[in-house]
């Protein structure tokens, strides 16, 4: 399928500002983009491995869409990995099921961007600090594409009007990238 | 307390080889270390947050054990840090609960050690691999350790005498490392 199935994990979607406000930009356009929330399917942890194969098995452009906790994704997302990736099916002999899709992560960070640097606060750049899904995508064998990394704004005082200017920014260029990357 | 609290997390112990045998390891030895099993705990991902955070708290010496898979924890050891590691307890203001504890993490990997080097098949090493732990660690100003990691034998026939002698091999230089960085 050309259009690009994006995989939505967030805790709280709905209290999110960044993740829900790019869910919202990427439903404008429902003849490129499929979405796919993890934590209203799955709020027990049970996913559907059956049903999640052969939805991925249907596109050939696949987005996972989170926010960065801890440097890493929701837990729910990497149960997704670890129940939906199976040995035979993504990896493994004849687990050719995502070889050669476009594939690609689109994240959040509560850090600033100057933070990702090695002489930032993190000291690793957003590359290096989500290598363990380079690696993933490496191994079964996906067309990783660039990562799409928006770092919010001081949220301390809550939503300014600057703070809204850039989350209205990032969700055109979140849309943007996806169709340089994926949709084209 | 002197005692080191190993948090241990796999989602299918009882059908581990390695994980399950570091236990027993650990399990000679309950002067020196208390082994609490995540997955036997919370199977519904329903995190007593005040009772981990208390334990926690009675400890100055903490290790995470896991399998990596996907280059990655367990998912429920992710839910565990987005629950319990929590704003004014293990960051932000006065959240200084963990700060200057030896904390580390033990691991066991899938592929063989030469893989995971900038000539290997992974092409990065298990530092790499892991770095978002090690942020994670920073972030709390945990005093991390040494990652203990064991790279499991080829396992395609099952376990032969030479795999179990190279688990056996584990077990006790598992044992040595947490008595090197964490008990003395």
């Amino acid at each position: 399928m050309t259009k690009t199935l994006v995989i939505v994990s967030h805790p709280n979607l709905e209290q999110s500002m960044i993740n829900r406000r790019w869910v919202e930009e990427l439903q404008k356009r429902p003849d490129l983009f499929t979405i796919h929330k993890l934590y209203d399917l799955y709020p027990d942890y049970r996913i559907d491995v059956v049903a999640e194969q052969r939805l991925v098995e249907a596109y050939d452009r696949i987005v996972f869409q989170f926010p960065v906790q801890w440097f890493n994704c929701p837990p729910l997302l990497k149960q997704w990995f670890d129940d939906v990736l199976t040995f035979g099916w993504a990896y493994g002999p004849d687990g050719t099921a995502l070889r050669g899709k476009k594939m690609g992560i689109a994240v959040s960070f509560g850090q600033p961007a100057a933070s990702y640097s090695p002489t930032g606060l993190i000291g690793y750049t957003v590359m290096e600090t989500l290598r363990s899904f380079e690696l993933l995508m490496e191994f079964i064998e996906a067309n990783y594409q660039p990562i799409y990394a928006f770092h919010a704004p001081n949220m301390a005082q809550g939503y300014d009007q600057e703070a809204l200017r850039e989350l209205e920014h990032s969700a055109a260029s979140y849309s943007m990238h996806l169709t340089m990357y994926f949709v084209n």
